[in-house]
């Protein structure tokens, strides 16, 4: 099986391959060769029992997306994206590697004939817009408010009726917000909710911008990866003609998850934590979903974690090599 | 007001044509010029008090749409497309016809600054795909069963999005089946729909391929191009941050479409009717809604025909100039 993953460099690419690296297979089939592929360099390859190879590239010219899949992908990730922030201030780049990246991909995949290639592409919750239903159900309909959220919904449409054709095994899998992000605190709107946790549990200060009563819809870096994998496994033909899918999460405040802070780590992780409302990233907030019924996901028999203290306990785990400061 | 129909040789891009020719105006506002645009020559223009041009020419090139642009449209019908049959049969056709075509026309309205120019599309109720509720609401979700509804919901998120950006002022009118349609019967799997009404009213046997039983979703031709024009006076504002509207219609089954017939025109009508099951377009017809509750349509001040008869005396006027064989 020849595995390809279309942003190789970013946080969740590059634990996937490190996931596969270390299994050798997925879905009982051995892994032969895998592709890591981005517009920037990936990190060191992971030790693996097959070739891994890196290619730098932007996905957003046709022909790059030719040579792609002239390497004879059997499965292809494509996680590649630019974030909801930057698709919001620079429209053309947005389209262009959100919309255009995935829809090259796709046409490249057609007209190579090999239709049983699979494509598991990262879609968002973002393809959702306010106002919304208590918990957002799987037939809630797809009203994004943002251009990367209508990027994302385009891409579903796009992936749904190439797999209906017959060109491609495709699935979009809507992802919860990855918490707690590994890394530097970074600029995104969303970035508080993993700051909150990481830099205190690192002994150092965060911002928390917005009220304590905020709700939103989490998964950790691993269940993220592990939805990318058993979707991989399970193959788009399960999802029937509705190939996108919302996956499960867990819907908590951001009291809820101070609290299960204080519960791992104790009250010096959460003495570190500075309330300094922000109004800008209050409103954008205000906008995002916060709860979803992913029931057809669950009967699919994905999961995620069920309390904030098992996300924190994976991030210990993960990135900490399980200790705290 | 400056006003380009594109997709002007169709049958609804004719009648609007003629509507507007005939009114002088539109939202209270003079005509000055009119463009008339299509892939094949248009018919022969209509009198009116203003100019009217008339371009051949293939919108899905980029250069097209910026010519059309460059025409300083203070307001642009886009009603082309190819048909949904067609769309299925040549994948890549549908895709630049009614895909690109209608995204290089928004490009082309971004790129020239005029975010005031308003764009009026029809979209379809293709973009919904089965399982239906009953009546299928404002919120159903956006799953299209073919490439034409694909290209149609994908559209509608383009307009929305860069509506919401500001570069343009669009909308998308989700049009219900145009019946009673004028002309020669033709091949798509909706024609019976006017088939059975048209031919009988010209004293010539119809075809009906699929049982009495059978439901759909119906607006006459001036209703029609009533939706467009009303949308049109309205503005895409009144629509806030969902820019596709679901128009009324009347839901009726083909019994009832008969019966009416026979009321207006006596069974000599009903009689020409031939039963030949076609399980070709038995099972196409048994994917498509059949009912809508168009609330927010009704809101806004839209409405269409309430009865079948209705809709055949529309026909008889408009058509057969009052008369009947």
């Amino acid at each position: 099986m020849r595995i390809a993953i279309i942003g190789a460099a970013g946080m969740l690419g590059h634990k996937l391959a490190l996931r596969l690296a270390n299994e050798g297979m997925l879905a009982g089939k051995a892994i032969s060769a895998m592709l890591r592929h981005d517009v920037v360099l990936s990190p060191p390859p992971p030790q693996a029992a097959f070739d891994v190879e890196t290619h730098i590239g932007d996905l957003s010219s046709a022909d790059e997306a030719s040579k792609l899949v002239g390497w004879k992908p059997d499965l292809i990730f494509n996680l590649a994206a630019i974030v909801s922030g930057e698709a919001e201030a620079d429209f053309e780049k947005g389209y262009r590697i959100n919309l255009d990246g995935t829809r090259h991909l796709l046409e490249a995949v057609r007209l190579s004939g090999r239709s049983s290639t699979q494509l598991v592409f990262t879609s968002s919750i973002a393809v959702f817009g306010a106002p919304f239903p208590t918990a957002i159900g799987d037939e809630f309909l797809t009203a994004p408010l943002t251009s990367y959220g209508t990027q994302k919904a385009i891409c579903e449409l796009l992936i749904t009726d190439y797999s209906r054709r017959g060109f491609v095994d495709g699935m979009a899998l809507r992802m919860p917000t990855v918490c707690v992000r590994p890394g530097k605190p970074n600029k995104a709107a969303s970035g508080f909710f993993s700051n909150i946790i990481r830099e205190p549990l690192a002994g150092h200060e965060a911002i928390l911008p917005v009220e304590d009563a905020v709700r939103h819809w989490h998964a950790s870096p691993r269940a993220a990866v592990g939805f990318l994998v058993q979707a991989a496994a399970m193959g788009g033909a399960s999802l029937g003609n509705r190939r996108a899918l919302t996956l499960p999460g867990l819907s908590c405040t951001v009291a809820e998850q101070l609290a299960a802070m204080e519960r791992v780590a104790g009250s010096k992780a959460t003495r570190l934590v500075k309330r300094v409302p922000d109004e800008t990233i209050r409103r954008i907030v205000s906008g995002w979903p916060q709860n979803f019924d992913a029931a057809r996901a669950k009967s699919l028999g994905f999961s995620a974690e069920s309390t904030f203290d098992e996300i924190i306990k994976v991030h210990i785990e993960d990135e900490l090599g399980g200790n705290i400061s």
